[in-house]
């Protein structure tokens, strides 16, 4: 077998097979196949597409390039959760202690944030305290103790696709459905869960742009999941603009405690419980999603729910009293209102624009390993559909930068679109694929 | 400007501009852009295409990118020539002599041959002493002079082109015609000549397979030509089975002897009389096709042609006794013929079998630098539509080694399909483009 063969079967239209794409896996995992080799296949796939034995073969090549997390020592329907992204997308936060607190073991590695999109690792480790680098051994005695944990993810999983990506990422390879799909889904099935719940965005914010991509990148990966023996599920949500209140690491933490007190935006408790819902659905717990949303609002109620996370927080060396006094938090040092230069509605709040905005406060990423400030970040306090008033405060800006609060300034101002009319209210979830 | 954002932008399908175009090729050059960048570009416009703004701007960066020859101290119109490639290919061999003898000008560089097809450079030096590796002052003084001279190639024309054609033959981006007809003419374009006429071949021994794929690859070329200023034709000529009786290096120059006394095999004949035809008009030497013919059957008749022959060889080194006697050239040691199995009609004689069939006996290439026997190769007496009979001789094997003989015997046997039916006779003239 050799690659030239593979990349000029690809680019003619010719479907690989699984022997092929498991020699191109390893071989270019241990270096035998040259870097220029690897990103003419890509590009051929981005054109050929792949099909769904390919796709399998693939996902399945990289999961088998590293290690697989055994799981076996956890009792039940392991249950994981999965996003491809958005701006204020606090929801993991949010549906793991509640799906914990009702009974479905918790063992979830995350990733974190990088361009403009956020990380559940690195909004955890805003609580003070908070470790995600414990052990596996801890990992395992957490959720067997108290249901829940949540760790960052290890070099060691799915290593292929970190090397895939990261030339996909400079070679213009990174868009294409069977390439995400395999991606994600690798590093999913070697995280060792029973069954997985994927938020598919779709939006300005999200990666897919249209509903007909999230829809079929969706299918793509129940596909792959199912085929791996895992029950998979994937919701589409809406990302036109950020997701609830809170943009920033510590600021969405707060904003998760308040929805898990019963508190919090429409928006995210929406997403959030619609996810829960499908998770206690994968897990067994419910039968239907109006008897998990039925047990999702008795959790939140009865304070189960918030009692997991404090486990979560405590278990791995944080300050649970956050929970109870969001002043524990670091604060940042300057808050700046943004107020409306027109009479209008909120016709559209650009969610990239959002989301670099934090980034440029500190808040996220512009390459890999860089430090991130937790405490700054956005409150919206006007979202689409609301009406303004010239003069009125749109979002308070947190800093502690004087000359990146004017950039950041500048550019949330063109992240608002006031307009005359009133924009028809879109729906947040837009299917449900299972 | 960025890499990224020009692989992205040609993957999206949208034309690059002459300063993206000219960046990339000189960043690409001087080492700055990487190879797993420049293949996925590559793979991204064998998909994409490029439209005929974006090929000349390609082939001008690329000419750019190391010298151009200087011919101006050479008076008259100097008409170049090239082939895209094939079996038994000794049309340079003919028609550089004859045009020469009528008065153009012919300074040219040519290549070595490489996997099943040959280069007029290796069949040059089977000539004992030639030498091809002449200054560039010997070159003009020799054309000056006699009219004519071929020298080999210099790594400095077109050194774009050297590295981007090796990263395309290991990446499986060769077979697209923007990067074909800019790969070509760029070296073209470098070589210095006033107007160019180029044979492309179509069919099993040529690399264009299909007649539509061949015409646009020759629209193409010519574009290019005439926007770069020189006066350029093309013509499409079958390679359905190798051109003339002998294949190997010094049994084409001793068909291509033959041919300029008037004697030779017709189909040698007529491709060789038709570009040399476009090669006069190019020149301005003829009005049109039919004076062009009569004007090469007088250059024959009277010994012009076989006398530029005879000068070429002198002035480089060699003996020109050759012309007079073909047993002065290195002769290989064993002879033996192939007879057929059966009754019939020759049906076809695969170009790339019996191309591989001389490379495998020594006389050609499987990577660069290696060396050749310029002795060995095949002599066709029977081709396509001739009847056979048992036991008769289809062809000699010239060989020096035992062993390679047995392959190429199998190998030639492959090459040559014997059916019932006598086949149709096919045009070897398909087209001319100017």
């Amino acid at each position: 077998m050799n690659m030239l063969d593979l990349i000029i079967k690809k680019k003619n239209g010719i479907a690989l097979s699984k022997e092929e794409i498991g020699y191109m896996i390893q071989d270019y995992t241990a270096g035998k196949i040259p870097d220029y080799q690897m990103s003419a296949m890509l590009m051929a796939v981005c054109f050929s597409g792949m099909d769904d034995e390919e796709t399998a073969a693939l996902t399945e090549a990289m999961t088998d390039s590293g290690d697989r997390l055994d799981l076996s020592r956890i009792q039940g329907i392991k249950v994981d959760k999965h996003s491809t992204g958005g701006v204020g997308d606090k929801v993991t936060l949010i549906a793991a202690p509640i799906v914990a607190g009702l009974g479905i073991p918790v063992a979830k590695m995350s990733g974190r944030g990088l361009g403009f999109t956020g990380g559940t690792i690195d909004k955890l480790e805003s609580i003070p305290g908070f470790r995600t680098d414990i052990s596996e051994d801890e990992f395992i005695r957490f959720v067997n103790n108290d249901g829940i944990s949540i760790m960052s993810q290890t070099a060691e999983l799915a290593p292929a696709d970190r090397l895939l990506y990261a030339l996909r990422d400079v070679t213009g390879t990174v868009d294409s459905i069977p390439l995400i799909a395999s991606s994600i889904m690798s590093k999913k099935i070697a995280s060792g869960s029973d069954a997985i719940v994927l938020d598919v965005t779709v939006g300005s914010g999200a990666f897919m742009k249209t509903e007909k991509e999230a829809k079929e990148l969706a299918s793509c990966m129940v596909r792959i999941g199912k085929k791996a023996g895992l029950n998979t599920r994937a919701l589409i949500t809406g990302m036109d603009e950020p997701l609830g209140s809170y943009i920033g690491n510590s600021l969405e933490v707060i904003e998760a405690i308040e929805v898990l007190k019963g508190n919090g935006p429409e928006d995210t408790k929406e997403v959030s419980f619609e996810i829960a819902s499908q998770m206690l659905i994968a897990g067994k717990k419910a039968a239907n999603r109006e008897e998990a949303l039925n047990m999702i609002q008795c959790s939140i109620a009865d304070g189960r729910a918030l009692e997991a996370l404090r486990k979560l927080i405590r278990n791995q060396g944080g300050d649970a009293k956050v929970t109870e006094d969001a002043s524990l938090f670091k604060k940042a040092r300057i808050e700046k209102a943004l107020v409306a230069e027109n009479d209008g509605y909120v016709n559209e709040i650009r969610c990239d624009m959002a989301g670099n905005c934090v980034k440029l406060l500190g808040g996220g990423r512009q390459i890999k390993g860089e430090d991130i400030d937790p405490s700054v970040g956005l409150k919206l306090l006007k979202k689409k559909g609301d009406p303004v008033h010239q003069g009125e405060e749109l979002a308070f800006i947190y800093a502690n930068d004087e000359e990146k609060l004017k950039e950041a300034e500048k550019l949330l101002k063109g992240a608002y679109v006031i307009g005359r009319e009133k924009p028809a209210k879109e729906d947040l979830i837009l299917g449900i694929i299972s």
